[in-house]
């Protein structure tokens, strides 16, 4: 489990390593909507996504021995890059193991920051097992990416930073909206704001191609994504992890309240919002959240949102300019 | 004349009102480059750029007579959203007038902050002049986008917060680069960090068909912009002014070190930076300081920025996004 103390003395380790990410609020958005609005911008956050702060907490932990041996981690990307910075910053290296369609700036990035790369095939391979074969090979230490109470503990610390800040422009979050991959992000950020603010609503929003935490939550049980022949693709490359995680499943069970999804072509909206409104640049996995709230889809799904007060996590800003260019100009055609 | 008193004054008037913009720095930037960025990034600023800051600051030293009978503004547009949402929160009116040809979005989002819109001819007629016309019918106050020592205090304020987190980050900035319109923002930021920084360089960045602030300070006297019938055009909507300031000019005159000038194609590879190292969206005018410095037009000048820190000021967010998706592919190409 994790306890809202591991989440603290997260923060206390990531200060002065990672970004105090600011709270930003948009006006005319709020007016626009009904409700106040307010923005975490995990996008500005060292290495471009939240996973920073869960990776540096998990490393900073490691003794001089197992540092001196190294670390290993797979990820869709954001988490490798997160990784390959703590690694660095902790003076330990990292072979980080991605598919081999991640983007070429977060590949680019991973390698800028001084750890390895080793490629899986997303379809056929057990990204797990082959980050394990070589940690084996290297005696290192497996860094996951969201399935380990450090690292869980870690991201909370997005959760207290809400709280106080929040505080300071005079808010209390009624609802929280946090994009859904493994669970790692939510099930961290929730502990955090349900220890102080219990009656907080936790939103989760995650691609309709990738609904393994919905379904889940439906059936009461860890399903994971059904990756058939007809399964249809997401550019939300940071949300694909093929199910819950063992132990962030549990903690989101009990603390979360709804989960939205979404098709690529309604997250456009978010990319639109983020770049009209907050002029962040939003990666597709990064926007979901504030695409649930502005395309209709939590009010859409019972969640009554005027008035409220209603904080987004924008997770994070890695993607392809191509890909960015086609997402805004789709996300304005909607608006 | 605008004192360093001045803008310390202008800073206690906007606190709480605009918002504290954060320094950003991307360490793979950094590496790439051989020098210390920090990026002041003012299209997180109320209204997207940096125009509040002045526009609130003169407003606030209305009196409740002048207040009772409103403001009249020119503007190619950021100017107008800073001064629709300082006469908002001042509980005044406004009318601003600006160009036909003004993006939508900063027409749009000037109503939406309660303005009224005045239009005017960019290349036929003189804003001036239909500014006071109109200020004249309402016996309005004019709200100057530049040449006003209250708006140039105003913009200072960036200044006092560039030295003030810059210390907090162990750094001193050699160099400031800052976007050239009318002059106002440098001269703000100038009177600011030379009095505190004296050896600091002060870098202005203009477009290569806007080159008026060059050509004067060459001339040693304000020259215009020649508008002729082969003149070019610029997707630096907002560094367009016809001529340098004539309370701007001289303060310039004494504080830069040197201007630069860009294409537009060059402009695109700091929207492009903008994009991949700090998640930001920046409008060509807002991205040109940045262009100027990763494009190597500042040492091609003859300044050397090798293991210097560099504050590069991103004056504004504001832009279509069909415009900033066409320029984000053409910086990307030049990548």
């Amino acid at each position: 489990m994790v306890h809202f103390d591991d989440i603290v003395a997260a923060a206390e380790r990531i200060e002065g390593k990672a970004r105090l990410t600011p709270l930003l609020e948009a006006p005319l958005l709020n007016q626009k909507l009904g409700c106040r609005v307010l923005v975490k911008p995990e996008c500005l956050q060292l290495t471009g996504s939240f996973k920073f702060r869960g990776a540096y907490n998990r490393i900073a932990q490691l003794n001089p021995e197992e540092l001196s041996r190294g670390v290993v981690a797979y990820s869709t990307g954001n988490h490798a890059q997160g990784v390959a910075a703590a690694a660095k910053m902790m003076g330990t290296s990292a072979i980080i193991v991605v598919p081999k369609d991640t983007p070429a700036i977060k590949q680019n990035n991973t390698r800028a920051w001084g750890a390895e790369l080793a490629f899986y095939e997303r379809d056929s391979e057990d990204r797990v097992a082959v980050a394990q074969a070589i940690a084996d090979e290297h005696e290192a230490i497996i860094v996951p990416p969201f399935d380990d109470p450090h690292v869980i503990a870690g991201q909370g610390t997005i959760g207290l930073e809400i709280m106080a800040q929040a505080a300071m422009m005079d808010a209390e979050p009624d609802m929280v909206v946090i994009p859904a991959g493994g669970g790692g992000l939510t099930a961290g950020i929730a502990t955090a704001i349900k220890e102080k603010l219990p009656n907080t609503q936790i939103i989760m929003a995650e691609p309709k191609s990738y609904d393994d935490t919905k379904r889940s939550m439906a059936a009461g049980v860890r399903v994971a994504n059904d990756l058939g022949p007809d399964h249809e693709s997401t550019f939300c490359d940071a949300l694909t992890a093929p199910i819950p995680g063992e132990l962030t499943f549990p903690i989101n069970q009990k603390l979360v309240s709804d989960v939205v999804t979404l098709s690529d072509e309604t997250v456009c909206q978010g990319i639109y919002r983020g770049f009209i409104d907050f002029k962040l640049t939003l990666e597709p996995s990064g926007a979901i959240a504030l695409a649930a709230l502005v395309s209709g889809a939590i009010s859409d799904a019972g969640t009554d949102i005027q008035d409220k007060t209603i904080v987004v996590v924008c997770s994070g800003g890695n993607v392809e300019p191509s890909v960015y260019a086609d997402a805004l100009i789709r996300g304005a055609k909607q608006a």
